[in-house]
């Protein structure tokens, strides 16, 4: 495992993509707590909110509000999804949210209907004039997601050579339009990966996109997902999206697409790197209490490990301690 | 990822282990179904209680009626569990039970001491009479797990020259009393392994005793049970105890609330290897549906993944199905 980076970064996605996996109804004020302690334990880069159709996503209809809300913490980036132009002119009329230059690609032509309403390819063709929108309001355009890379309930298996056609196209686009990524993301938006798919297709990313720093937005869907993490490790990958917790993993959302599981647990995720000798420059056992926070906010015994069983720091301190 | 098995062998602990760690009163019927479901699945060993002490471990004060209710399969053998030679002479009374000639040495002092009564060397002698009594019942002595053998919540980590240490003693022992191992397991018993600590004591176990095979006893108390049974994939170990569902823990292990601390779960292990290409002769789907038998018998949400997200065969059947 001699390819394990030394550091690892975690961006922290609990406040929107677990919250919006969670039925409506859950306070700004116990959002916005959350989010403070989630600021105090280390994590420099914490998703707040999703500027989207509020008919469609309740939870984030108060996206605007929440971030203005929150008191910031110098050194940590505070960022929004969105997913298409009019969410963006929403987000960017909050001075308070730390606007990224991201892009959206869909590998899975079912899934980018289902969320887009238009083919992967067509919505493709969108990221064009997100390029252009986001230029105008001074933003580099610096991070791409592939989303569904590896596969999707209604389309199957993403197979190599049309994951290679899609980081074609895309490599094409980013070029006719002068972008030099920074990052590009595999996302397993609905739990296909497998260690081993983990790593051909951070393979195959690193060969279409030489030095381009790759991530990993994984979900623990059908239980790899910290495998999936250990596989992307020794491949040195050192950038994940992450959910404290493991929040959006609602064991009573049945089959749906899309509320099936949560991310991968943020704190899970920084106990083993911290096991493995890998820093993340975040406190787990602060982390920890964060995470118990979450689970008095939601109500219900949560998805995380350790959160439950604590951290082996106390542990460790009280087998060295000297015995009566 | 070159040195991972063809085909893994998993046996099931659920109906020991996990029982063991709910509230008592599931009953024998509900067991008795839970063990039959789970010997339809491919499964070829169930663990199905421990003769243990019934004031102690109330939820298995009938594991003689258990054993003599289930209606056995052919091909699969149903094991037990025993602490001490009063347990194994119960166990040895019941005709049904598949009796094995184990072993069972601990790494951690303070848990051996918790658990049996004994210092982990005391214990380690005890297992001579073990020996014997094995061989006074006609058993072929071929299996011995060390328990605690990456770490333990009273005496904190086990370091690698103390495990060799241990190693090395049983070793001798062994030698004595002229016993050939045929499987090994390291069992981290209350979670304090990590992927590399994985390696370096297969690695180990390997080194001290050439030629056994090694099996993992994984506890996924702290969010890291897949990872490490990736990590002993990799390293080409091919025989996993698991628990359907994710059922269970260990009574033992400090403040780690039983919902939360259990083996690591059999159906999630069988989807991983499957799709990475490893037989396990386990049909998924049948385990799945075991897996949601298990969580009626329990009574509350369990901490499977793909028991609640569904295989991918369903899927993949349905996206390659021709469209309208």
């Amino acid at each position: 495992m001699s390819g394990l980076p030394k550091y690892v970064e975690i961006h922290e996605e609990g406040p929107r993509e677990g919250i919006q996996m969670e039925p409506p109804g859950i306070s700004l004020a116990d959002r916005v707590a959350l989010i403070e302690g989630l600021a105090e334990t280390g994590l420099k880069q914490i998703q707040l909110a999703s500027f989207v159709n509020p008919v469609r996503v309740p939870q984030m209809a108060d996206a605007a509000e929440l971030f203005r809300s929150v008191r910031k913490r110098d050194g940590v980036r505070y960022t929004a999804l969105w997913l298409n132009e009019k969410g963006f002119e929403r987000a960017a009329s909050v001075k308070e949210v730390d606007l990224e230059g991201a892009l959206y690609f869909y590998a899975s032509d079912a899934f980018s209907r289902m969320n887009n309403g238009v083919s992967a390819q067509a919505h493709t063709d969108t990221q064009r004039r997100w390029i252009d929108l986001y230029r105008q309001h001074g933003l580099s355009v610096d991070t791409a997601y592939i989303m569904t890379a590896f596969g999707c309930n209604f389309e199957g298996e993403i197979p190599m050579p049309r994951l290679r056609e899609v980081l074609m196209r895309i490599k094409r686009i980013l070029e006719d339009e002068g972008v030099r990524l920074g990052k590009l993301y595999l996302a397993d938006t609905v739990g296909w990966a497998n260690p081993l798919s983990v790593r051909e297709r951070v393979g195959l990313l690193r060969e279409i996109f030489p030095g381009v720093r790759v991530g990993l937005h994984l979900h623990d869907t059908r239980g790899t997902g910290m495998a999936n993490a250990l596989a992307a490790l020794q491949e040195g990958v050192d950038l994940f999206d992450a959910s404290v917790a493991g929040l959006g993993g609602c064991p009573f959302s049945g089959h749906a697409p899309h509320s099936v599981a949560g991310n991968i647990c943020t704190e899970d995720l920084v106990f083993m790197c911290h096991e493995m000798g890998i820093r993340t420059d975040v406190d787990l056992d602060r982390l920890i209490e964060t995470a118990q926070l979450a689970q008095r906010i939601i109500g219900r015994p949560l998805n995380g490990r350790v959160m439950h069983s604590g951290s082996l720091v106390a542990f460790r301190a009280q087998a060295a301690a000297p015995k009566q």
